[in-house]
């Protein structure tokens, strides 16, 4: 197997940390649109290892570096703006294609808040039949959320239900970043598509619909100390994944943003800084174009720098409700938690972008063991989610699950002591 | 008099209007880092007029073209970033100075809200002794606030009050703008510079000393339907203008924010985007350097283009407390309000800038006239304000006053009101 990893900031770099400890791939060429920082993240992992220079914004370029490097499998960690050209260059050259979120949406022109636009990993989708007919994989959605997420809806269906009525996600963390007013953990770029989109919602009866920004907010208990989190709906691919592979009723998928967190995206919506088209800045011949998201991510302390100063756990995880194998009601909460204490020790990565960052690397090794195989465009839920979860467990960062129904008067009483 | 007007944004281009309308100069050169804004201001003006290209941030071209057009008085007209180079350059040119905002303020390095560091206008004060040997006036600080409240504050110390305890401006309106979730009717580069820095505030045993930004909250009841606005202090040239000239215990200076704006404000604080500091957007030889409050700026509507859309009235005033000439308790509010649906109807600009606009073409035709003259550098309070308040009512614009003791239980009413 040989890689071609698309992207060296937090989660490009923490994976080739991770896979640097792994024997299953001849050649890993790290890419970025600053060669600096593409040595700056292979550096002192080994001779697999070769940074390069690309922009992920040209097909051509990345197709012309995969058969430069002979590679194999494609792994997307930039930006989801970016997903098409890598998706296309790796298809041109011949490769296996895997990221971490998928192509982007576009609203509904007239009816935003109800009715589905363009939805995420629309344009991926399209193209699957010529993925299929040329015999190439592209695993899409492979990270923690979504990736990890779907195998645990999977799991859940094959292994755990009998008859599944909703399957919902739900992702909150207890982090803090010491010094900073506000620095939050992850892409704030991704952040604010995920957040002030119009979030999904799948129903059997209904299909995809979308809702307004922020809504049905709900306390969450996550757990091994986390705690009760303030959840809402944001627009996030395992609600476009899951209903292809997995039977349910209902798919959902929520956030938790806080409520400090929350009042701030609506504040850079009302301010147009969530914009991506860019604008004139200054006058004349020396006026420059950029679009004030980018500045906003460009002005926030960049969260892959952040790990030392952070403190607390992360949590992913996948609450399905339905009928056991028994018949009877059930309730579970399948997740995944990391400290960021340990991923800071054990690979100098902080939590969230290493948790996103484990999952495509097992993902990797299990495709070049062959354990994993499929063509077309396939979600992670399409595959078998056993050997993934002993694989993830063998990498040291094992899952839990928790029955969930003792807790539903927990995260009532939790919800009562938030809003009192 | 020949004029030079440098920046044909909202306040410019509302002084060429207001000026045109008057006798008593003979040229005004309208220049703007844009040419074609320029052209724009003076079009339909008349053939006193002319639109030149002029970059504010270079003394040496505000000098030439000075030279070049014979100019006696340059009226600056753009953002306060632009003060010193164009005192410099008119200096340089042997020409008055008259300016609506002073040259910026930097922070204590250490204690930035209990002791001053570089105070507003400090610069320009620095520079008195010269202009006052050339015999050269430059009067700062002749807009609205700082300008009108300044001249209120001397109107009463030399006609109302034998002794003053405070003279605190206060500036409120009840403008809202149809159409746009956040749209404010100034300048955002100006409002974040005097609304974050911390405020400013003169008392007789302590001089100059600031607090934190937002302090000392108060509900003020504006005159003419306005109502109570909750006001602030902020940063603001009257009170470094005010105790050079007039005797007082204490000066300050609050703004009517109103609390959404005011979290606003603490919100673009917290994610950065009130610096000013050029940052890298985008990666290589591609990247460019913009600062982030350029861009909030930039993304807002242009607070010039919103008359049409905006409602309601603005309100610039000074409240004094102290002893009357009778020696008995006294408090006054000396105030100004303008009405967008007039000054939009009479003069097609908008109420905030027409109110800022009138000030100093007021004072350049006393100055015309030979009522006003002095050399140094002066602000408004240093000069005689009958003259002034006189000429202004004669513009269409008159002014009001308003017993400010029965005002106080109608304030504490409105301060429960708004608490409840």
């Amino acid at each position: 197997m040989r890689i071609l990893l698309v992207g060296a900031g937090g989660v490009g770099s923490a994976a080739a940390a991770i896979a640097a400890r792994r024997d299953f791939f001849q050649l890993m060429v790290v890419a970025d649109y600053s060669l600096e920082r593409a040595e700056r993240a292979v550096s002192g992992l080994g001779d697999r290892f070769v940074a390069a220079r690309l922009d992920a914004s040209q097909a051509d370029d990345v197709a012309r570096l995969c058969r430069e490097h002979g590679i194999t499998h494609v792994l997307n960690a930039v930006d989801p703006r970016f997903v098409m050209p890598i998706f296309d260059g790796a298809y041109h050259a011949g490769a296996d294609y895997l990221d971490m979120a998928m192509s982007l949406s576009l609203p509904h022109p007239t009816d935003p808040y109800t009715k589905t636009g363009v939805m995420l990993g629309e344009q991926q989708f399209g193209k699957a039949v010529a993925w299929e007919a040329a015999d190439r994989l592209a695993l899409v959605g492979i990270g923690v959320e979504p990736g990890l997420s779907d195998i645990f809806a999977r799991y859940a269906a094959d292994h755990l239900f009998s008859e599944i009525d909703e399957i919902g996600v739900r992702d909150g963390s207890n982090i803090t970043v010491e010094g900073f007013d506000f620095a939050p953990s992850f892409s704030i770029w991704t952040t604010i598509e995920e957040c002030l989109n119009p979030p999904i919602i799948w129903e059997r009866e209904r299909g995809w619909f979308t809702t307004a920004p922020f809504s049905e907010p709900e306390v969450f208990d996550f757990p091994e100390g986390i705690g009760p989190v303030e959840c809402v709906n944001v627009e996030h691919e395992e609600v476009l994944l899951i209903p292809r592979w997995v039977d349910a009723k209902r798919v959902t998928f929520k956030y938790g943003l806080g409520t400090e967190f929350i009042e701030i995206l609506k504040t850079v919506h009302k301010l147009g800084l969530d914009s991506t088209r860019p604008i004139a800045i200054g006058g004349g011949k020396s006026a420059v174009m950029v679009s004030p998201r980018d500045v906003l991510a460009a002005q926030l302390p960049d969260p892959a720098t952040l790990g030392s100063r952070m403190k607390g756990k992360t949590c992913a995880g996948t609450w399905v409700k339905g009928k056991g194998l028994d018949g009877r009601p059930r309730e579970m909460y399948l997740y995944h938690v990391v400290d960021n204490e340990w991923s800071m020790r054990e690979y100098g990565h902080q939590a969230v972008v290493w948790q996103t960052a484990v999952n495509p690397v097992v993902a990797l090794e299990l495709l070049a063991q062959g354990v994993w195989k499929g063509a077309g465009v396939l979600g992670p839920e399409a595959l078998d989610p056993v050997p993934f979860l002993d694989l993830l467990t063998a990498y040291g960062s094992p899952w839990g699950m928790r029955d969930q129904q003792p807790f539903r008067a927990v995260t009532q009483a939790a919800r009562e002591e938030i809003a009192a």
